[in-house]
């Protein structure tokens, strides 16, 4: 189904790799934080070296679905299966790379329109058949993972249903599939001077409806808001409902649906369209960086334009830890530091303005550090995720955890969050290594995103993580900060959601999702867990 | 319970009055395009003549509900009972002035706390007594009316929940309960250097609880957002569960409940507290106006603003109609021109910044206006619905709708909403009139606010009304306009919802709503008609 294939075991194009070797200043930093040596390696295992449980489906049922959606768009190769048996996960890629998947779909489908996929789910609740709905498969928290909870699982991968349907250049609303990614849906609006301004890092891949699904946040979000802002009008198909919530600049009439279908993680049923903000394309685009002494001054001086509305478009400050591996990345030395990234886009008025009152915040605790550091990062963007292959490759534990916390408890939740860190990592010696950034900032708090590595425990890669992923998750939600900022709950966070929405939103979601899936075959195990 | 007591049959402050005389040019245009005479009056019965049915409650309710909070916060004397009989909406004042009440609370009844409320709900759920929640009791859609459905009404007053709980000035949050209203709220803020920004026409009388309840916008939403903007965390208290949204910057996990308490107008529940945004108050305020040759050209200023996302922290935009009312208002002449109201507050750079874009994106196309018309609006805006009772005194039909459109389709909906207006008001020679504005603008639409007035049937208000509301509304939809950009649903929007969110949005609420009020005890009749 891809023109250019995508790795089944890793991060993005098959094609392509970004080896640690190539950065040998990161290479020496790793050596030396983590205690390892790295000149070893130990590649994911190849394909023919997997033997994969055969599909559970009859022919009979394998007949129904492709008398549905057409008998191309209905596969069950080893290939396509394992491709879909997972997201980007830590778990997920760990798995894949072992060639020891615990659950494949027992078939891949391709729907091509919102009435082929009613009719899926209809005949997939008759059969109680699990569905996961799939459309980047970058979830990283187990979101798009087979569940043990169900004996049969297809997975709806949303890929043919990539449509733009509509473009409303005067109201600036684009209507497109679920199914669409990020470069063919900017490429449609850039032809009429538009944007939609959602960057997430996985742009490249993930898909419209994942956005939804997950309540994803983009590089720019200070500008354009999340996918929550954007998002104006959507549909959703349940197994036995559809919701069509209209798309209105802004409504008072009750109840928000659009807000149960935003980060539904696949659980209510398929987001089969939307309809979003999209914006004129900025003619000016300017990148500027400061840095800080540290890390709480750079914080200060956040939250002060952040108070003042007065944020840069985009803002990623990162810790000393996360400022020193940045510049080691970039074969430099920096010690004691914490760097600003910003960029500004627009109109030259605004643009300049940004500038301006940016500077005077951050003046007198920072020095200007000029535009490279930020457009560099800029340019390089979606690069990062390639090079935790190349750490996974080496041997080294990397993931990635994310937190939201209102500004005065900001200090409090960054330590909590890294101290639970590094109390997990550390092991025989190593003290593992934690980064930390803030890339979305608001008028009463920010996110904190949090980059880890350790030395693997070979053979227990999947206990290691869940200690130290237990062990951070507890600690966020101790010291009052957000189960997760974007990343959504998936089967990973699922099990603290009462924690943070009380048992009475546990019954209210559960009463949500009775009356659009009675069945419950939909993605099963992510979001609510445990009986209905 | 006020010190200041208010009006029960018509807006505001017992003590004040905006009388049509005072403003002889308006008297003179009403005469003029009404073709009434308007040197009689017709005012309010007086509260002697009006005979109210008893309540039904039983000694022994009576005192269950005191002992649960307290002898004297129970009251069933008649000027209790008809002041809780309604809000401000055209048929609630009408049956105010006539003394024909259709129906009464049985009991007002005034919590001091979460846990009377709970208690409070329970004891009513178990007798079947119908609950309505009581902010300002300012809807203007028949939110607080007590319904048909059930045969015994409590209404419960929240102006004993008036407290402020917290305030963290350093991330910019307010904790406050539900039944505080806006002066009291800014008064507190004020004393730490903050401001929420909420200013609804109704903010001197509208409380925290009402706003959430009715997802409710203010005159500076395009600086501060709307209400729904606003709340990070919010509590509801239902018969039989209690809602806890924690305030967070931002989250993803899942469906947000606190979208299911926005907009919720009482049916779920009693929203008890909740945690606001709040803003460093503004060191500096600027107005500005301009005059458009048309109405169309100030559109597509403010559209091109919106698009740029440069809008004036306040933007009121009024037609032709609109803007010669609104100088014979002030003893002037104006005809066949647009006035647009701008005032910028915030940082110096900022208000600087902002009548610097404005200015050059109504160049051309309009002429400066000063500040005065900007200014005198804002220190008189809520002044204007005292003058309403006036003009019901002298037998004139006044009431507003408002609706929300993309830009593409705001002229079409604005023609056949004003239509509508016009076929539905005219009669016996007379033609009616219609203003309309925008006071609330997005990157992808605006809202429209129509004003009208016309000669009332003696003897049938309410059916003229009906009349022309029900034409107006379906003009709207039919058009592709929303229901309700912020007065919310209440019961008469009721009868449309379904035509707006589709039988199986209703068939999502009701669930919902089954969930958390299995009696069916809250605020029936409203926002979810008919069967459960």
């Amino acid at each position: 189904m891809e023109a250019r294939p995508i790795k089944w075991w890793g991060w993005g194009w098959e094609d392509k790799r970004s080896h640690l070797e190539s950065r040998p200043a990161l290479l020496r930093l790793f050596q030396e934080r983590l205690r390892v040596d790295l000149s070893g390696t130990r590649p994911a295992v190849s394909i023919e070296r997997i033997a994969l449980a055969p599909s559970v489906l009859s022919p009979d049922a394998l007949a129904e679905m492709r008398q549905i959606v057409g008998d191309e768009n209905v596969v069950v190769r080893d290939m396509d299966r394992m491709s879909h048996a997972g997201g980007k996960g830590y778990k997920d890629l760990i798995r894949a790379r072992s060639g020891h998947f615990e659950r494949v779909p027992d078939a891949v489908v391709f729907p091509r329109d919102e009435a082929s996929v009613r009719r899926l789910l209809g005949f997939a609740m008759r059969q109680r058949y699990a569905i996961v709905p799939f459309g980047g498969g970058t979830s990283v928290v187990g979101g798009v993972t087979p569940s043990d909870e169900s004996d049969v699982t297809i997975t709806l991968d949303l890929g043919q249903m990539d449509r733009v349907l509509d473009l409303d250049g005067d109201s600036g609303r684009v209507t497109a599939e679920a199914g669409i990614r990020g470069p063919a849906l900017e490429a449609a609006l850039r032809e009429r001077g538009l944007t939609l301004g959602h960057f997430p890092q996985s742009w490249e891949f993930s898909t419209l409806g994942g956005w939804i699904a997950t309540r994803a946040a983009g590089s720019l979000s200070n500008r354009y808001g999340r996918i929550d802002d954007l998002v104006l009008g959507v549909r959703l198909v349940s197994p036995v409902r559809t919701l069509d919530v209209r798309p209105l600049p802004n409504e008072s009439h009750g109840p928000d649906l659009r807000e149960l279908i935003l980060g539904s993680e696949g659980t209510l049923g398929v987001i089969t369209q939307a309809t979003l903000r999209v914006h004129p394309r900025p003619p000016v685009r300017r990148f500027a960086s400061r840095l800080f002494r540290s890390f709480a001054d750079g914080v200060a001086a956040l939250r002060r334009m952040a108070r003042e509305r007065a944020l840069p478009d985009m803002a990623y400050l990162s810790d000393e830890e996360e400022t020193q591996f940045a510049a080691a990345g970039a074969g430099r030395k920096l010690a004691d530091a914490s760097l600003l990234l910003m960029e500004f886009e627009g109109t030259a008025a605004h643009v300049a303005y940004g500038l301006r009152v940016s500077a005077k915040a951050c003046a007198g605790i920072s020095r200007n550090a000029g535009a490279r550091p930020a457009s560099r990062w800029y340019a390089e963007r979606f690069e990062f995720p390639y090079l935790r292959d190349s750490l996974l490759d080496h041997g080294i534990l990397v993931d990635t955890v994310e937190t939201a916390v209102a500004w005065s408890n900001l200090a409090r939740v960054y330590e909590a969050g890294r101290k639970a860190l590094l109390d997990a990592l550390r092991r025989d010696g190593s003290e593992g290594l934690v980064l930390c950034h803030i890339s979305h900032a608001y008028p009463d708090g920010a996110s904190l995103y949090y980059t880890f590595f350790a030395p693997q425990r070979v053979g227990r890669e999947i206990e290691q993580w869940e200690e130290v992923k237990a062990a951070v998750t507890h600690a966020f939600l101790d010291a009052g900060g957000a189960l997760s900022h974007h990343h959504g709950i998936g089967a990973d966070h699922a099990p603290y959601l009462r924690r943070v929405i009380g048992e009475d939103g546990v019954v209210v979601l559960r009463a949500l999702k009775r009356e659009l899936d009675p069945n419950g075959i939909m993605n099963p195990g992510k979001l609510i867990t445990g009986a209905p």
